[in-house]
């Protein structure tokens, strides 16, 4: 049974990008590898639409979201944490962890942000420094809508710093029009490439707030990745592998074009939200409008146990959703539509629910399952 | 030209380990993923000769003696960072970055470190809480005697932390004798793997200093990574290809058993030296016996620009060798003989840099290059 791994990242990789992760070793201090860095680098910044300094770093999406908290900020530093699910509040945490002083502004998980009350909260308080918040929050399937939220911070005058983890390259993220000072992603999302490295852009008041920044820092120092780039180096080895994964994804990325991707997940997206709601199930975001195009959440069914249904679509169907997380655990399913992801994977994705929702005698109200 | 890479890491991996690496994603916090990290984690204890918790993280060498430090040490905490070379150097640096209070025992560059020095400074101030050391020093090509630093220590009862990254696996390192309370190594070195995960491993005394470590962390902190391994899962999504590729190379390095690979290399090793003693040149380790297994490290020959003979290799012979690092830069070359290597693999090596010196005009004193 072929498996369809439709979880918000790691996403599938097409066969050209796996082919490409088999690639002998180079060595990461001479021209080769100095070569493939810039190509990335260079590309990168197409995607992300900017001029910024760009940076690829061997982590994940949390040690690209720490990296930016470490290399902007100071411990005492003031600054407002906003969230709308377990990733903003890992942002907060992350920043808490490190020493600054965290003024919370929660929102109810399956709800986006309010750019006033973000308003609201900076006009109060002048001491906010920095502004973190999530584009696309992973653990509801809501998009924040970033672009007014920048407006709001940059009409502050404070930096914003920006976790788009999973939004960057599949959900419109252009980040000098927004000017986002810091923004990271990963390669296990949108990106098509296996977990092993991420991706951060910093503006030029990020890199001021860098210079008077007193978080310790090390590994993450982009400070030590501004000067071994210099010399098409990274500071530490990096994850080999994935910039070759990369550079091989970039051949099909390049065929779609950042507007076709757009476009695509939007187009996905639809597909699968209307889909769901013609099984009869509800949304977890309470505004579509605010639905990611990169993840469905989806309320578990009345009287159906959501992970009995996740586990049989697993072992039954060979489709792999994702559960809940942190407190939405037992009250949530999420699909991943992002990266490599066509039609057929989404038919096959809602006919697998549809099965199994069969089998676990669940009919809605209004609307037969097999309808 | 098929190219022999000799430097010391990342490796050439073995085309099984290369053809693990293009498998597909799986889901990082599900069942598959979680047997694949338990098999993983059982066997490489086996290779550490350690009952200790052992951690797989994503990271580089430099990110898991980040994750040593931070996961032991609290600000002020008074530490020994014995040094030999760049990584010694860069262990204290990092402490110090997080606020260690960081008495440094250098020793000279090429040579070991003395026990009985380490004896002294911790007979002399009763304070130091930990002991920073390098294993195998891969910027000088020297082995320290660990063994014996880890008896002055254990003697003298302090924290023992140990970056292993470019010997365990290679070179005797057997943890729980040598009562190693954290203790590193990195994908890319004896395990054939690409560069993109470490092993980290914690005695007992190693989590009590935990539980009082009070530098800050996240990504790094090995609390979280032992809560998400009692679900088989890890706190961040990992470089699942790696891991793929260290199960494969399991299947390798197990034909050959620890004492197999540790013999091979200890051979190889000595093939190096006495091929470079042959051509001429001079080991840039002092004293023989403390010569790497991992790493041979030569003095730039006289009247021979060093970076032009490790081009010429690279250019003309397809052979990558690595030149010196810091302050060893333009005064050594440097060979690496660890992971997938064999006779051939020096030989051409060798080979390459007689010719690559006859190319140069050198000849030495006693030996025709042609000898």
């Amino acid at each position: 049974m072929s498996v369809n791994l439709r979880i918000p990242g790691p996403t599938p990789c097409p066969p050209e990008v796996l082919a490409a992760m088999s690639g002998q070793m180079i060595n990461h201090r001479g021209p080769e590898f100095a070569a493939l860095q810039e190509r990335l680098t260079e590309k990168l910044k197409t995607y992300f639409l900017t001029s910024n300094d760009l940076y690829i770093i061997s982590t994940s999406g949390t040690g690209v979201m720490e990296t930016m908290v470490v290399n902007a900020l100071s411990p005492g530093d003031r600054v407002l944490a906003v969230s709308i699910g377990a990733f903003g509040d890992r942002f907060g945490n992350i920043a808490e962890t490190y020493g600054a002083d965290v003024k919370r502004l929660n929102f109810e998980w399956g709800t986006a942000a309010d750019p006033e009350a973000i308003r609201a909260e900076l006009k109060k308080d002048a001491s906010i420094k920095a502004v973190l918040v999530t584009h696309n929050e992973t653990s509801t399937g809501v998009t924040n809508p970033l672009g007014e939220i920048a407006k709001v911070v940059k009409e502050q005058d404070r930096l914003i710093i920006v976790d788009a983890v999973s939004s960057l390259g599949s959900i419109k993220c252009p980040v000098d029009e927004w000017q986002l000072d810091f923004v990271g992603t990963g390669s296990q999302k949108g990106w098509m490439v296996p977990p092993g490295i991420a991706m951060v852009a910093v503006s030029e008041r990020g890199w001021a707030a860098y210079k008077e920044s007193k978080m310790r820092k090390f590994y993450f120092d982009l400070g030590k990745a501004r000067d071994f780039a210099e010399k098409g180096q990274t500071p530490w080895t990096p994850t080999i592998s994935c910039y070759y994964a990369l550079d091989a994804a970039f051949h099909l990325l390049d065929q779609e074009g950042l507007q076709g991707l757009l476009d695509r997940h939007q187009r996905l997206a639809d597909m699968t939200r209307a889909g769901i709601k013609n099984l009869g199930l509800k949304l977890f975001p309470q505004d579509e409008r605010y639905a990611s195009n990169t993840v469905t959440a989806i309320s578990n069914p009345e009287g159906v146990d959501g992970s009995k249904l996740v586990k049989m679509c697993r072992e039954e169907y060979g489709v792999v959703f994702s559960g809940g997380q942190a407190k939405l655990s037992g009250q949530i399913f999420r699909i991943g539509h992002l990266g490599m992801v066509n039609e057929d994977d989404i038919s096959s994705a809602l006919s697998a629910i549809e099965k199994a929702l069969g089998a676990l005698g669940y009919s809605s109200s209004g609307v037969a399952v097999t309808a």
